[in-house]
């Protein structure tokens, strides 16, 4: 019987992991021996829509590449943003991929991404089974905003988490090196959860920062955190915040958003400040010291030199096992990992269904912050650190040397 | 006959290998036997004026802890921008400085920092020999910015531009990940010399950015910026562009001046935004794209984990130079390298007049800049390079693999 060919494909946002996950699916097509030719959809979803497919199995013939893959941030195939609607509301997108893989003769597809892509991979799922068409679709997760349902943390998390967790530790000995008053704000990704900021927690195994958390999940009230920020420069002459870029006030709205800071270009788009700037202005009209706004922008999830080797592991398992599936015929569901213990660190792999995820995301449980809302607990911290891979402040950071 | 005693203090803006320099200074005191006990000032020439000292002898006990330190980014003694006026018309400032020397028995001072330091450094040991005080001061060089005269690298510079490759190699890969054109600008830190924003450059080896480079070193024109930016869109869906913090139009103005961007805050300090954001809005003004600002703050000289290990060598070597130096008398110098040549690459060490450094700053020749002044030539690459410290591009990135 002839071998049915494989596709994958990457969606969303960026990591440092998803090329590992790529890595293991197409190690897996050639261990599985199942498999005819490996193709790679360039953008995601977008890619099968409009035939823009790749063979792509032969990088397995080069080792060291393969090994440079796992280390290359970012999506190799591309990536997408693209929000499928129903079948019934667009039945045209649907006909074009599911013709697309028709032409390839596509048996089985991984689709590596977030929430949102998990709904595609069960909408196609769900269509291929109403249609009777014989292809295996199969969710790979991944995520810097560890936001995912349905597994203990999201493959790309933990990259991430070590990103900034080193660099709040080595900012925190740049910001304390003069002698009078300072506050560093450090803005990190999140619009709706805070799990990257709160990541930054694991820098104070090596030092004194970050002082303060502010998380999405917690109300921002201007006074108190100016209060905050006075308590602690009383303590400390170099105060190092973190902030997470999508932390509300009680009624609801971004901190950047009202603030009469957003510009409107010659084309007529709006272009907001980032939280950060606007905390900057409110300790600038009341605390007289100086003020620096850090934002992480895209080398939060980009850093792959900084890549947790757990995470880089886990994601090349997972991407395998959505493969290794999707050959067995199974269709709309995803790999997830659970965890067995914090110390030692240790996790076990199953599927979940597509549903599970989609358009899901899951914050940071409220006890896991302390009462105040501007710091988070020793049970987050426990949790985070086993993701990152190394043991963190064994090298870097002495911090009793600085005197 | 005793052992007469050592003081080292740090000046100035952080490095990543500003403390390697401390260490090898510490380990100098030692091998050499002659010195009694070693002091640091805390805060640079600061912690000398208010008689700020600390015995840290006992540090070279840890071995550990020496060498994490010379991997602790920014100074372990704490900083200062003090600037020393003449001894004409400020002697109880001179007075004070000798009088803790002369409290503690201080016989060899051995000052790290840049040029300002540098100047301190000259200062203060003709002050010593007008007054026929026997103390011994010597300078150890340092600086992110390459500015410094009389050596052929700034030690600190190789670290920074380590970082500065790394991230834009990892920041590509992420930038063009979507098929919509994007413009990413990048600042980098370098007021009046572009070597740190030039480093960039160096990621070229494994990637398509930065597609352009611009420096302090040449005039900055809006029109020519903008067409440099359209012809790049033109043939690449995703433009790189490094920027210095210092870049200035023809008239001598930083471009972030005369921006109406400027705010001032409750207390009357004016805060200017980023020359970052002056191009960002020069961009969505006038070409059709997605536009983001990098700026690289902090990250760019306390990345310790990304140092250079070239460069934590030389700087420890200068340390221990600059106090081997002044354990035989000799005053007002500072320990330099010199470039023999670069692939292999070997440097020399010697050491040099105070007055060769102090107050100076070495900017990028200009032959080492394209004629249009949008990008370096390749001695400029070749003169970087090996001060990574690192084969630049045997890991991470996989061009070929990014489909």
């Amino acid at each position: 019987m002839k071998k049915r060919n494989f596709l994958v494909a990457q969606s969303g946002g960026p990591t440092s992991a998803i090329n590992a996950t790529l890595a293991g699916v197409v190690e897996q097509a050639a261990i599985s021996g199942k498999v005819g030719k490996v193709y790679g959809a360039k953008h995601g979803i977008k890619g099968v829509l409009e035939d823009n497919l790749i063979e792509i199995g032969e990088m397995l013939q080069e080792t060291h590449a393969m090994l440079r893959l796992i280390h290359t941030p970012s999506s190799a195939l591309g990536s997408c943003r693209h929000k499928l609607k129903s079948a019934e509301d667009d039945p045209a997108t649907y006909k074009a991929i599911f013709d697309t893989l028709a032409r390839y003769d596509i048996g089985y597809f991984v689709y590596i991404g977030g929430n949102d892509s998990m709904d595609t991979v069960h909408k196609l799922s769900e269509y291929a089974q109403e249609q009777g068409i014989d292809v295996a679709i199969m969710g790979a997760p991944k995520t810097i905003d560890n936001d995912l349902y349905g597994m203990d943390h999201s493959p790309g998390f933990g990259s991430a988490a070590r990103y900034i967790a080193t660099t709040f530790a080595e900012i925190w000995c740049d910001a304390k090196v003069y002698d009078y008053p300072t506050v560093t704000i450090v803005e990190t990704m999140g619009r709706h959860v805070g799990w990257l900021c709160a990541a930054s927690a694991v820098a104070r195994k090596t030092g004194d920062a970050p002082h303060l958390i502010y998380l999405p999940e917690v109300p921002f009230d201007d006074n108190k955190f100016l209060e905050d920020v006075k308590e602690q420069l009383a303590q400390h002459p170099a105060v190092v915040i973190a902030i997470s870029e999508g932390i509300k006030r009680a009624n609801g709205k971004y901190v950047n958003e009202d603030n009469g800071n957003a510009k409107v270009d010659a084309f007529g788009h709006k272009h907001m400040g980032g939280a950060c700037r606007v905390l900057e202005d409110l300790i600038n009209n009341n605390i007289e010291c100086k003020v620096r706004c850090i934002d992480f922008s895209l080398m939060q999830r980009c850093a792959a030199h900084l890549a947790s080797p757990v995470d880089l592991t886990e994601s090349r398992i997972l991407g395998a096992m959505s493969l290794s599936r999707a050959l067995e015929g199974v269709s709309g569901e995803v790999s997830v990992l659970t965890r067995l213990s914090d110390s030692p660190y240790r996790v076990e792999y199953s599927t979940v269904h597509a549903t599970t995820i989609a358009n899901l995301e899951k914050a940071i449980p409220r006890e896991w912050i302390n009462a105040r809302g501007n710091f988070v607990t020793d049970d987050l911290i426990r949790y985070v650190e086993p993701l990152l891979g190394v043991p963190f402040g064994e090298e870097g950071c002495a911090k009793h040397l600085c005197f």
